[in-house]
């Protein structure tokens, strides 16, 4: 594998060309898989009652990559595994995916997701807490179809996980104490949790040993973890257009994520007092925004938490090397160099 | 047994008294399982987030008699089950109600439940959205660590089902066109479903025969249902101190009831036009209740509904005779009439 966040991909004719790591390799693998995972999710997000398919086909269109349910098939495909039972899993995990957001935007109080009105803003905050309880208990009855008690506890244990890791978000959300430690141990519940369950579903349908799972936990783990970091730079840095969210989303909801760690820790007293106010004292209307931006920029806060995510990225692509080579393997390790090169 | 609603105690010194049926001698005979419950609660709804067992502690001193749990361990003991696998169900079982509730609230934005203030009243809708979707976690975990497919199948659908039922109760709710039907539809989903589920876990564990197992199943369902109707009824009767809850506060949330789908129907075109302006376009204001409860009574709309509860009590007692006799199965059959004589 070549330098992190590039591939090297050999073109037609022998030529060499460099391209940006891409997910594209990943995409391809799974989209016969993704087809029935797409059809499934259809079929379970079904219901008499109307305002359930409609919600949930509105959050199927609303489109993003399906990386979660993707690191299911392939973590089971990478096994060679012939079986259905990781579509339905893959389908489970989304489902949890997209019960976390209709509950995270209520909580949030989000307008807007993905360049989409939220469907809390639609359709209301009663429908989302409803529709997410329903797809919440769809997952689990299509864990219990397939009928692994393991992967019923990973899953089950992920859930609790990511609603603790919310909870605690939401009792530390305005203070500036919050450490690193104390941040990285959110994320790690309410993102990463989700991911390392995703990833270690193939190797226990696939009956792969020990070490290989544990590997593919770790994958699941770091790569969550440099998603979430890479997230929370991208909403001090990136366009409302290319990440589908606002820029300062976090600010305005008084979020204390990595950048503003960092830049509290390492900052003078005008910044300090700049940051409590801030969160604190929920001082964050459009001048206060521009003002946190130009303190991140100059206390280096977003490329620190870029290099973060870049060192967990470098555990995930390390991790992958206890796995069996081949082009999901390949595809795994690009999918890694992508989530961070969302950023540069 | 005797009349539905009475009981015959035996005093000591051979004297007759007549005692209203009572909830008492399945609250003895479980009193140690229910200890042994309520431990199990403390300790699963524990965690280092201090919110998590600050709300959860809040939810369980609130008190309510613990029906549905208690259906889990009576289902087990009366086959003479002697494991701890009953404990832990019923425990996942109270979580799922609890975390119900907790969504509930929300939804309805009520202010009060059982007398007290409702915890998003408290804490907000945020913590609750969260906290019920952790204990939701919680009671998913309990599940696997029993071991048992067909329990979590059960218990699985149940989640799916009482949702489903919710959903579809926000989207009729304001509808004078609910018809009986429609709505016995939505309560068997969102109350009758986790009844008749929690009251299966006994024969899923002991191993009992399926007819048993129906039987259970049937006694859960119609007494989930009887349950359910005199909670409606006691929204236009009972006095705000003996429920807990404010008298009206259904009507005051447009919900379509048993006793305003009987009064509706049973009424005359004033009587219909009335309905329409406060549940529809929401002319629900103290005058209007006061109107409501007038023609309520004037069509004897909240006996017809006490009186299908009586029908589904009854159904209920009568699934009972394939179930082992002995006490456990005395004090389901009492368990009928108390809930029923809770409006009388």
């Amino acid at each position: 594998m070549g330098v992190a966040g590039l591939s090297i991909d050999k073109a037609q004719g022998g030529e060499t060309t460099v391209a940006v790591a891409s997910v594209e390799p990943l995409l391809k693998l799974s989209a016969d898989a993704m087809a029935a995972v797409n059809e499934l999710i259809l079929s379970k997000a079904g219901s008499d009652v109307e305002l359930i398919p409609e919600i949930s086909n509105y959050l199927v269109n609303a489109g993003g990559k399906r990386l979660r349910p993707m690191l299911t098939i392939a973590s089971a495909e990478m096994f060679g595994y012939r079986g259905d039972a990781h579509i339905r899993l893959a389908t489970a995990v989304e489902f949890m995916h997209t019960a976390t957001l209709l509950h995270d935007d209520v909580v949030d109080e989000s307008d807007m997701r993905r360049a989409r009105a939220t469907a809390r803003r639609i359709w209301g905050n009663q429908a989302s807490v409803l529709v997410g309880d329903f797809l919440l208990g769809q997952a689990f009855r299509l864990m219990v179809d397939v009928g692994s008690l393991d992967a019923l506890d990973v899953l089950s244990t992920a859930a609790s996980v990511i609603a603790e890791g919310e909870v605690w978000q939401l009792s530390a959300s305005r203070s500036m104490e919050t450490t690193k430690a104390d941040y990285e141990a959110v994320i790690r519940a309410k993102t990463a949790a989700l991911f390392s369950a995703a990833a270690e579903m193939g190797p226990i349908i696939t009956g792969a040993s020990e070490r290989e799972r544990q590997a593919l936990r770790t994958y699941g783990d770091t790569l969550g973890m440099a998603f979430q970091l890479v997230d929370d730079a991208l909403d001090y840095g990136g366009s409302a257009a290319s990440l589908g969210k606002n820029v300062g989303d976090d600010f305005r909801e008084g979020k204390v994520t990595l950048p503003v760690i960092f830049a509290y820790r390492d900052g003078d007293d005008q910044d300090r007092a700049f940051w409590k106010a801030a969160i604190e004292e929920g001082r964050n209307d459009d001048a206060a925004l521009a003002s946190a931006i130009e303190r991140l920029e100059r206390t280096g806060a977003v490329e620190k938490t870029v290099s973060e995510a870049r060192l967990y990225g470098e555990t995930a692509r390390t991790a992958l090397a206890e796995l069996p080579e081949g082009p999901w393997r390949d595809a795994l390790d690009q999918v890694v160099g992508f989530c961070i090169s969302r950023v540069v």
